[in-house]
């Protein structure tokens, strides 16, 4: 995953992921309305204009970009009609040739973390693999250990997928746990000595692991120590834009060669049409301008 | 949702909850070449026979157990044919008047966490209430701090729901976090805190809040502190039977009226029949039998 990441990196000369999460208030009035007239006001329909809204957006934008990050949240909101326009989102992405990495953060005990392994590993039928999710990395939780890692590691071995693993995390309460110090270093840094470790064998030609971290643009100091303790592993940053974070803030998460980082932005580009007065119909244009200043503000700072 | 609980667990005189976790090895042979017969070798396929053992499995037991948990993984694992499984094996437990815990460990930042909530909130479609997913209770990771909690005390307030969060896990690298000592404790401990003060202002009329936690069955010691650490916290509890701790290990963590805690068992219920033999057939049967050991297993330790 990270080899095929980097390079479209460089081929795209943008480390942008656009986090593909709607919610029903950011679908335009005029798409919001034609769905509810065909299906109702029911989680089918919002699951069908969700698909479309991505789409569009995925048209505007997939030759600026590397990847996409669909949060399954937004999907598994809506039940089994959300979950398949995840889905589907998924399909139409990998046939624009973006990656994607399924924002799903499970974590959980071996035997159940193998079930959720189905995301990147396929699910086995009688011998037959079925690949129904279909994300090329996902995000994972690591509060119970190795654990919840372990059995995604055949994926990231042998079928060129990835993962990103909670370190550092954008939001305020996520200090509540994470930013305890045992023996002089925050509990943060002992979560990414385990990533490092986890990911250590699974380096790929750019020196990146296909075990990555996510690590939230907010904290530019507590970044930039990372970027330094785990210098092997490619980050996922959370945190531009809507949450707060600039380009400057997020310069030290990148190397000399300005890769090392893949920084997220959703509501910024998905809704940045209701920043601009009555462009509806223009959504997916404006996501796309969007993109571009994003793009170019991140290359003010950092060199690919 | 813990007043309803704790009433089954007296009307049932029994603090059991079957984990509804089945894996396809766990399927009798006979009902797995019906449905692989009917449906071919499919997700589809799967997911009907994953129902069909669970309502049996629920016919025999629902007159014993006060609850159910269904782990969502299992289901996810076959993408949305699984999850169509997952919630009609809820609905049908409901309409047996169990009590459902969806063991769906999400746990991510606010406005995430409010899609997620949709487990037990309900989603909201222009001012319209669809139950999509009908659990009681939910099982929450703690990593990201109170935003992903925030979104679901509504529910737990307003609409009888209730929530397990992770304190300590019943697996073994779940140490690699959760043992870290920060100023003489335990960041398990700090989490209990963290947990305790959430479930506060949502006491019911045994004393027990709506906001409980899960503490393994494995760690016994660990396990009795954290009942006197937080009395007013009921404990949902992991890793009994099949996992290795015996009713002995956790009798510490019930209350002098025999509450506090309610304890899983999933491949020692729902796979008994594995263990005795040419039993396909019998395997609700096989089932039941376990449940009424694991109850009076239970009850020689604790008074209800």
């Amino acid at each position: 995953m990270i080899d095929r990441l980097i390079e479209q990196i460089k081929v795209k000369q943008n480390p942008t992921v656009v986090g593909l999460d709607p919610t029903l208030e950011m679908i335009p009035d005029f798409l919001k309305e034609k769905c509810f007239k065909k299906w109702g006001k029911t989680p089918k329909a919002v699951g069908k204009m969700f698909y479309k809204f991505n789409k569009e957006i995925i048209d505007y934008s997939y030759d600026l970009i590397p990847a996409v990050k669909p949060q399954i949240a937004m999907y598994e909101r809506y039940g089994i009609e959300g979950l398949k326009s995840y889905i589907k989102t998924i399909k139409y992405a990998k046939k624009k040739n973006l990656l994607v990495i399924g924002d799903i953060k499970r974590g959980d005990i071996f035997s159940t973390a193998e079930a959720y392994s189905a995301h990147i590993n396929g699910t086995n039928i009688e011998g037959e693999i079925f690949d129904l999710w279909k994300e090329d990395a996902v995000t994972l939780n690591p509060y119970m250990g190795y654990d919840a890692i372990e059995p995604f590691m055949d994926a990231c071995k042998n079928k060129d997928k990835g993962l990103f693993i909670l370190v550092k995390t954008s939001n305020k309460s996520g200090e509540e746990l994470q930013d305890l110090i045992v023996n002089g270093k925050p509990i943060y840094d002992y979560t990414a000595d385990l990533v490092k470790n986890w990911g250590r064998s699974l380096i790929g030609k750019y020196g990146y692991s296909n075990i990555g971290a996510v690590v939230g643009a907010t904290y530019k100091e507590q970044g930039e120590e990372l970027r330094e303790r785990m210098p092997q592993t490619f980050f996922l940053v959370p945190g531009y834009g809507a949450q707060g974070a600039t380009a400057n803030d997020i310069s030290g998460y990148f190397d000399e060669r300005g890769l090392g980082a893949i920084v997220n932005s959703s509501r910024g580009i998905i809704a940045a049409y209701k920043k601009q007065g009555d462009r509806d119909k223009d959504f997916a244009k404006a996501s796309r301008e969007a993109v571009i200043m994003m793009r170019d503000d991140l290359k003010n700072v950092i060199k690919l």
